[in-house]
């Protein structure tokens, strides 16, 4: 086998209370990327979608990871990545981990399992650090692994998969562009203890009530009192997109990533549905284009095809 | 039946990354209340220990605890408290809890089991107001609930009974005071964003790994740092017991409720007492009088006998 094409999934992280810890794996959006063993030790991109990513290996996210997994292979060959990309960068949820993922994934296919899925993410990250300038796991956990997944810790890597019962995901992605160190600078630098209190009694509620299946619980945890009020005013109309996807019967929701995407559960796909209309129905009077997307929680993470 | 006599346990709140949110039970050491029913309305409370708590009902927590109940279930009936102490005052083991949990657990089986738990743990929250001047209930919901709770909110209250695996616990009580006020005001008033990431990151983990039964993972995620750090200074020896103890076995553990007692968690009977040892050969050079105790997480609270 020297080829191996993957579908990797778009994902949700700074889900509401967990802010810089916490992500999950949609099934939808996703890039397919198509990695083939080549005889010289180089990376060589090949983007066929209209998003003029570089090219270049030492300059995309892809390259960067896969050039972090070959040093540490230390094979003689090098690979051919082909991308076909579905998942806008800059949307808020995950563009850069999903091209970073699917090439590890796929290029350690290639070379029989030999990586396991926290050194995956390990190479992945180095993906994230040429996109955003840090190491975070939050998004290419999730990717990698799939479902729920708490990141402990980045340095060192301590990934938590998490139990969760079935959840499906509305994401609306308004097509504006929030940088993410736009986002960053706009984040209290400290916060109240008691404020902080209530954040990790949240999260602590949160992953308690994903254990359990516990919908009721994950809706009352579902608060963020430190990011979501201060990027709120990034995003046009997220406070009323909120309440309309709360009245369509979602469990609750916010930011994804560092926005604009916005995200909603719900317990079941017809609820998602009804969350899906009542989000375009508001963005339909903004005149901002937007793309909607519904998808369970994805438990697999990437697809091997 | 007008008279009933229940066991009240000692709980450790604060649970290392679960400030002011996470506590559990103990088996031992435990208050002895002993209820009945009188003909009046008053609550009469007569103590049999050294400890000199006040008889007046209403300086009493136990007697305020059981006040509100009876205003809230409107009988024409009062009742008379024995109680003997064994959980000292002060300790950081919730002396106060086990009052107020005992008085209002016993009582309300004596109303034919009127309240549900979460109504018991609003009463006791009585107590500890009177105690602490704060309505926090992270003593008594474990008290009353049993086993490992996570109070997501105080007001409006919202206890989230955990799943956990077997753990015992060792707690050694140095016979010192500190002052619950004294703690509060050592704490920070502000933590930095990224600190409280790591926190809550922590206590997310923490969770995961009760439900997962993942005692690794328990150890990786028992750190604090922003109440540990300012305030295991009140406590002599504070880092040669938690040293001495990880090395005897111990998962991990810190400093219980506001201090003086600390508590280190452990898979098994064995190694706590080996905690146990340990903590005894540091302390008894120490000139400090202390006691310590070994007992399971206890999954029931309070026991009706």
């Amino acid at each position: 086998m020297d080829k191996i094409r993957v579908l990797a999934p778009a994902t949700v992280s700074n889900v509401v209370c967990g802010f810089d810890c916490l992500g999950f794996a949609l099934r939808e959006p996703f890039d397919e990327i198509c990695v083939r063993k080549t005889s010289d030790r180089e990376i060589k991109i090949i983007n066929h979608d209209e998003f003029n990513l570089p090219t270049d290996s030492a300059k995309n996210v892809a390259g960067v990871a896969l050039r972090a997994m070959l040093d540490a292979a230390g094979v003689n060959f090098g690979f051919e990545i082909e991308m076909t990309k579905h998942i806008k960068p800059g949307s808020g949820i995950g563009s850069s981990s999903a091209s970073s993922c699917g090439a590890v994934a796929a290029a350690n296919r290639l070379l029989g399992d030999r990586f396991s899925k926290p050194e995956l993410v390990e190479f992945a990250m180095e993906g994230e650090k040429l996109a955003s300038g840090a190491k975070h796991a939050d998004n290419v956990a999730p990717c990698i692994f799939g479902g729920f997944v708490l990141v402990r810790s980045a340095d060192p890597l301590d990934v938590v998969p998490l139990d969760f019962p079935p959840l499906f995901v509305t994401v609306i992605h308004p097509q504006i562009e929030i940088k993410t160190a736009d986002a960053r600078a706009i984040l209290p630098k400290d916060v109240a203890l008691g404020t902080a209190v209530r954040q990790w009694s949240n999260l602590g509620a949160f992953v308690a009530a994903l254990a359990k299946g516990d919908y009721q619980l994950l809706t009352r945890s579902m608060e963020d009192l430190i990011v979501e009020p201060a990027r709120k005013s990034l995003i046009p109309e997220f406070e009323a997109v909120k309440a309309a996807s709360m009245e369509a019967g979602s469990l609750g929701g916010g930011i994804s990533g560092s926005g604009p995407s916005m995200f909603m559960l719900s317990k079941d796909k017809k609820t998602a549905e009804s969350v899906e209309a009542a989000m375009q129905q508001i963005y339909s009077q903004t005149g901002v284009e937007f793309k909607t997307y519904i998808s369970p929680v994805n438990a697999e993470g990437i697809v091997f095809l």
